[in-house]
């Protein structure tokens, strides 16, 4: 028996925490042993590593900060993750590989593919069977909030062209790789959106 | 004007720190400009993260303890060495990828080929001038060492074999790689080695 393994993927702010801790209480409810984790940070090794990438003095090179994020990553799913599928369980992660690709490819730092593989190498090519992306439109919702306020400054204008950019690479992923992917609109209610994963990990369950 | 990137590898043992420190003396008393460093460790990051790989308490995953050390190498090569060889600086330095080849591909857990491309991609390509090779036969070194102290175990045996390995894999990174390699015999005297070390590196600096 091998379990299932469940993605959230979205922009900050899109509800993903609270979507993946409405599909845990479900599955629970349905009698399903489920594991939520998380990246960065899911695993004892992996605080220490978080804690280098957010409180070291100075900068880090990128290829460094990429690999610590990697590095993380391949002890999470080797000690946390595989295990627990190989039980037989449900894992639901709050952001995973789709994330590294879409934040540092936005960053135009580092190359989308090469994220990806280094990502793919670390995991030992372990893909989720279901992603959920969080669709939000950032413009409208940071517009809204300046709107009530403050000013529309040059920053908060980067700041949205940054998480445009962020959204228009999941949306580019999600369309690459349709059939691991559910799209969904984080701007409807959120118990609509929750009906919606639940239809589809209840038709995975039952396949 | 570009520096000089040179690096001593083999064995434990084998003289790399002594060869490195009186090749150093000698390039300085001509009056080049030399960086000394070394993997893993050379950088704070670097500090920081062999505290996570030696400290620990519990395994790390493989690969997660190799993009460990892929980063201390990124962070070391692009904020240590890059910026010493665009100064026109000489770097010499103990142990780069041959090592991390070596001692992986001997420790079989992961591919020589994957662990090779993990820390070009992590330095960016950066492959050194020149790399000093100081070949040891291990058994006859450890052999003198256990027939003067102790009987000859079954791990003595192992860790043999283990260094017999390391041993093969790095003549055989020098055999593909001829014109960046120099292979000195380890167990001739300290200065005779010096003086063929001194010798390439001469060549190079007058080419």
């Amino acid at each position: 028996m091998t379990g299932l393994f469940i993605t959230f993927e979205g922009g900050d702010g899109s509800g993903k925490s609270t979507q993946a801790r409405l599909l845990t209480d479900w599955l629970q409810e349905q009698g399903h042993s489920v594991l939520r984790s998380r990246e960065p940070g899911g695993t004892e090794v992996g605080i220490e590593i978080r804690e280098i990438v957010l409180h070291h003095r100075g900068d880090i090179a990128p290829r460094a900060e990429a690999l610590l994020y990697a590095a993380d990553r391949a002890h999470h799913i080797a000690t946390k993750v595989r295990p627990a599928l190989a039980r037989g369980e449900i894992v639901i992660q709050d952001r995973y590989l789709d994330s590294s690709v879409a934040y540092q490819g936005a960053g135009r730092v580092l190359g989308a593919t090469e994220v990806r593989d280094l990502s793919l190498w670390a995991a030992e090519g372990l893909l989720p069977d279901l992603t959920i992306l969080l669709d939000l439109d950032e413009t409208v919702a940071r517009g809204r909030l300046d709107a009530a306020n403050k000013r529309f400054d040059r920053l908060e204008a980067e700041k949205n062209e940054f998480h445009a950019r962020v959204r228009a690479a999941f949306l580019e992923l999600a369309e690459a790789e349709q059939t691991r992917f559910l799209v969904t609109d984080a701007a409807a209610p959120v118990e609509t959106i929750a009906a919606i994963v639940r239809a589809r990990v209840a038709a995975l369950l039952g396949a």
